[in-house]
């Protein structure tokens, strides 16, 4: 079977990293670039992030840095879940890598339009640049094969009652992308909120005993303490992970055809995907909107791509 | 123990006629008066509706018609759910009483000052009535000792897919009700979905053999067909009466204290009660929302309180 | 010629109380009764005001206290100025004067019904009596004969660079009363900031020597001072005043057909009426904005009303 | 003294066209290039105009196009003023111009980044390059000297009652732009709409007798008849020559220094630029909001210009 072709594009994070390092590692996937976002922290810091954890990890694939600034809002990231720098927790050697000159919206747009329609982009972070590229080129929306993202909730929000992070950091920008015809895959927080991983897990990977086991285990310990403290939840999901798990075996997965818009109102839904879960409204759905997840499924699959690794 | 005295403000509606079996029958409650208002279907019908289940079930309390209209927004009913009358199913005879002179509006303001603050507010339709009450009458505001309402929910609504019939029919009523500082209690439906009735609880109720079970036989077998066809729930649940058991014995709910708002920017969340469950907004929480209920012990106070009717 | 059936629903304040004085006294004008509702300061203070106006001019006229609250919003009052009272300036006598027992909403509902469709109202204040009353009973609508209102600005606003003060206060009352059909006359700020009382005007009118002069003389005095400093007004305009002008004399009066509908997203628009000047939206016209006045008719107007006194 | 740098930024366009043949001539601006938007047509549409009027002109100017939609917001365009090409009227010989390869928005952000701080940014149609180049790079916006603007009104609007086309046609990218801290000079309709170009001074211009003076009559007797039937207005204005003018000779023109924000609310208001007129928000002034523009003395500027024409 071919390879799925893909463009990463996330802000590292903690959770973006172990997206790129199972998308990286597993032979299904086919990682064309990874292109960064504004999101967990500014656009210098998760630009760092990134080729940092490539560093670490040995990858040999170019970082883009894309957009330092949502839209149209005022910038707002996680300083809280993520840290100071963005991926608190790990200690990284000396950075010796530089990103790409091209920008990471200019290399979508060529991406996209130099291919034959079988790119899926998978944003694990605010969806700033994607957005950008779809009105500075709207050529490239037929091109896009599939969204596979992660974001938004159909249920409760984290950064708001109503909003997830990733949405609300850029809600114009969710706007755009839910409102372009594309194909989308939408990871919310009712799913990835089940890939919490508790002290078992982290000990698990972290017993393969190489350099990404350790990479998990140090990002993920520092997650542990602060989406307890901020959100009550037992321990760090890696939200962005299940993005590249849906892409290597989508049977892992239940999602559910839905019509789903992003409230751009500036009330308390601002950010809010408003899923029509009972299709009230008679659209057509424009996203399968995840439910469900295979713990067990998933945990052996990021175990299966850390192994990967030397 | 006293009893606890309550104003039904309902917009019968098959539910409505639950809580108002309920409310009259049960020992426990004290109903001064029952307060109509549109919602279900126009005023015109739900008054009718109301004087209909309580001539039925000999009833002696009055029924005092409050308002027509939402405050703000262009009127809308749920006929799809209650049928062309608001209260399809049962055949009544011919009907004899009269509503109250008095208007609803203002017989809660007059109950309400005359009080000693001993009075809860127990609206089960859009809150068009209590909400035009504080807003004519401030000084009711600190006279109510609690609002227990049906209405809204935290996950999926039904009108929309953000919001719950009772909230989206009147958004601007909830939202000075929600804002107004009396201490709530909210049953959304997250919480009154699980009452749905299957048939072997309407062949339950029944069976009990009088005219209050065979009512409630008579309204539950029409929303089985109508709450399926619109919502795909198994069968109708008696979201209203949820009010009147939590009065009864409030040990049969789980709740969560929490700080709700309900958006009123007219998009798509237009209606919704946003909770802050987790907290995030740091606000001092203004209602306990309803999460869980226990299903047996609610279904047998439904039957004990058919039971007390002859 | 048949006199002009009006009820008067203002929130005195200074113009309203121009406005009263006008009314009451021109021959052509039947005042059924004012009513009185929260504006330019609190309920019990424009009741006091429009009181202590009544008994000072011993106008033989029942006062009907309204809404205190508006219908959705918080309540804002203009301090700034009409001062603490709401209608600083004269000194009035000890008040022996009760307000009516009746409801101004319900004095409105009431009168509406029972009349053969010849009454109209001009609200000088917010509109939430109106919308109130709309909403309560919304058969008075196709008995409404006219609402001649002064509220608004197509132009720059006052209270926000989009909203002047009354629509401000209740814009949802207002959405509600420019939606219902009843054909609307608009005297908005464009109109009505030209009929400041420069020094020479107030002089005028009180060297007509009577009570009336003398108190157009000590309220405008007043607001020589307030609409400076806050709006950089010449002088205090008698906006309210000039609904009761149009009735008298419409051709003192430049107006042009428009649709106007009442801005209710709570961005930097809250309350603006927006005025279709050209018909770009293609609606049928709901009321006549005020574009220009006589000026010199209209205050030759206002001193006949108020050599009318004794 | 130093000739004034400018980019002119626009969307040709009949006005934008004069706009181009003012900034181009006049010996003291200096246009570092001539980048296109989509607005008033499309962008492959705006472009083609631009190197039509550019290769008439014999301009030795880049054109570089930009953004072919808006931010957010689906894409409006003005095909009812400007007809179906966006510049109908002239007759264009075979085009023989390409644009230049580098797109607009990078174009701005290159050529800030490489400056002193000196260089002036003149859109004249939706802001959407600006915008999207301010947030591409946020480091461009200390560099912009000055943004003199075409668009908005304080007054009425043009395609909706309350918002002029070129907001209109991208509030989000103008709500960016007025926050972004930029000294802005707003010309309005309520400025520009006194630029009309009645018969007599189409008549002058042409009576220059060059290439320049043709174009312009070609032009503007097309958008007299346009203008007229849209919204009533005598003939044709050039809106998006004040910028020029303004650049030129500033004393033609009155401005008062406000605080300008951009609804983007989706009510009624959106896309309207909200003028604190009076500062009853007493916020820092954000621009120069243009009043009243020396008729003659514009005009003469205009001949000027087409005199500089060969």
């Amino acid at each position: 079977m071919a390879k799925r072709k893909i463009i990463l594009d996330c802000d590292p994070g903690h959770d973006d990293a172990v997206a790129m390092l199972m998308a990286y590692a597993h032979p299904s996937i086919d990682l064309l670039g990874i292109t960064i976002v504004a999101g967990n922290q500014t656009l210098a810091k998760t630009v760092r992030n990134g080729l940092n954890v490539a560093q670490l990890l040995e990858m040999n694939v170019k970082i883009y840095p894309g957009m330092p600034q949502p839209l149209v809002r005022d910038q707002v990231v996680a300083g809280n879940v993520h840290g100071t720098t963005g991926l608190d927790g790990p200690v990284f050697g000396e950075l010796n890598r530089q990103p790409a000159t091209k920008n990471g919206v200019q290399f979508i747009i060529d991406t996209l339009l130099a291919s034959d329609g079988d790119i899926t982009l998978v944003p694990t972070g605010p969806m700033t640049n994607i957005a950008s590229a779809m009105r500075a080129e709207p050529l490239i929306i037929p091109k896009i094969k599939e969204i596979v993202m992660m974001g938004g909730a159909y249920g409760t929000g984290n950064f708001t009652p109503s909003a997830e992070f990733n949405i609300y950091a850029d809600p114009e920008a969710a706007n755009v992308v839910f409102r372009s015809g594309v194909p989308i895959v939408m990871m919310g927080l009712d799913l990835t909120n089940q890939t919490v991983c508790t002290p078992d897990i982290i000990d698990r990977m972290e017993a393969v005993g190489n350099k990404a086991g350790k990479l998990f285990g140090d990002m993920l310990r520092f997650t542990l303490k602060t989406q307890y403290e901020e959100f009550g939840l037992e321990a760090g999901p890696i939200h962005d992970a299940t993005t590249i798990g849906y892409l290597i075996d989508p049977d892992l997965f239940e999602t559910q055809d839905e019509f789903v818009v992003v409230d751009i109102n500036r009330g308390p839904c601002y950010g809010r995907t408003v899923c029509d879960e009972n299709n009230v409204l008679k659209q057509q759905p424009n996203a399968k909107v995840g439910q469900k997840i295979n713990h067990d499924g998933f945990f052996d699959l990021v175990e299966d791509c850390i192994r990967l690794y030397s």
